[in-house]
């Protein structure tokens, strides 16, 4: 029995064919979307066609942008001796967010992770190197993940760049800000000591 | 400071204009679509566009369909003295995956609820009325939602059909199978006292 007539049934399949909608979720959204004037509906459909038509890869950083180089490596007040590795643009959104970094990005789309295949040669390591090669970067700052692909991907790109010359750092661990020692687990705790600097 | 260039905030406000979506949710979802291939977003865009092209409302039940009269309204082994009132579509969905009806439906869309402006006359009750004078129906099952303005759209109803000759029932309240009684709340544990029935 088809609950649902066909165009529904299409736009109930496709909602739930995105991270996080089950078909309940589906379609809530589809009957949402049939009780809404048609803009919400031709809003939406334009905007999918139009980000997949217009976003491409930034020569330089890798990262999404509708312009190359995208905004970020055009701007010429950065400091251009530092270099923020992260692995989605995602992170660098969250970067710029948090407003403490001025430096330029580099976005891998990715982590080293032989679980789900993923080697070094997919990530964009090669264009890493062609801009250490060129430009006057003094410092690359690792910023990938810390979970297990992400250390892994550090500990790969640290062995690969730090013959090069350049200074390599990592962002460090430690306990969230407002956040209770009592919930931290252990491993957290721990780097969060070996990371104790001098206060006060 | 704009974090996304156009393409992919106009996405992900398109989103965050959806129902339980919020910015963090729309922007993963957004960039879920620039990683998948491009068939995800266009398939989502087509379902968008033709949903709100071909579906309109049943002549007959009111209900959301592709085709008039609706396959519900069109399906002769149903027990046309049977009519079954419903506030939207989804209870219509709900009813035929619970497999215990085998009447016709009319769809409401929606119930009379003075705080949110909704009036009698906002709803399909004309249609409901025109129904009832031409067709052979004999018994208006009112399976408008529990709520206070299902129960004053049943209320409402149940005056305005009654003089016509027609037999007009309500839905049972009660604890939901599988429930325990000590999570019932007094109204519903009442309305299960008071429509008890002989049992064994």
């Amino acid at each position: 029995m088809l609950y649902y007539s066909g165009p529904v049934a299409r736009l109930v399949d496709e909602f739930a064919k995105l991270p996080g909608i089950g078909p309940k979720t589906a379609q809530r959204l589809a009957f949402h979307v049939l009780n809404s004037p048609p803009e919400l509906a031709q809003g939406l459909a334009k905007a999918l066609v139009e980000v997949r038509q217009s976003i491409k890869r930034c020569s330089l950083c890798c990262n999404l942008t509708d312009e190359d180089p995208c905004s970020i490596c055009q701007d010429t007040t950065r400091n251009s001796n530092l270099l923020c590795v992260v692995e989605e643009p995602r992170d660098v959104i969250a970067m710029e967010k948090a407003r403490g970094y001025r430096g330029y990005y580099h976005v891998l789309h990715g982590a080293i992770s032989p679980m789900e295949g993923i080697r070094p040669e997919d990530l964009t390591i090669k264009e890493l190197l062609h801009r250490l090669q060129n430009g006057d970067i003094q410092e690359v700052i690792l910023a990938a993940n810390s979970d297990v692909e992400g250390e892994t991907t550090a500990l790969y790109l640290a062995r690969l760049l730090k013959p090069l010359g350049v200074k390599v750092t990592r962002i460090a661990h430690g306990i969230p800000v407002g956040s209770d020692l009592e919930y931290a687990d252990a491993m957290t705790l721990n780097k969060a000591l070996e990371g104790r600097g001098e206060f006060g």
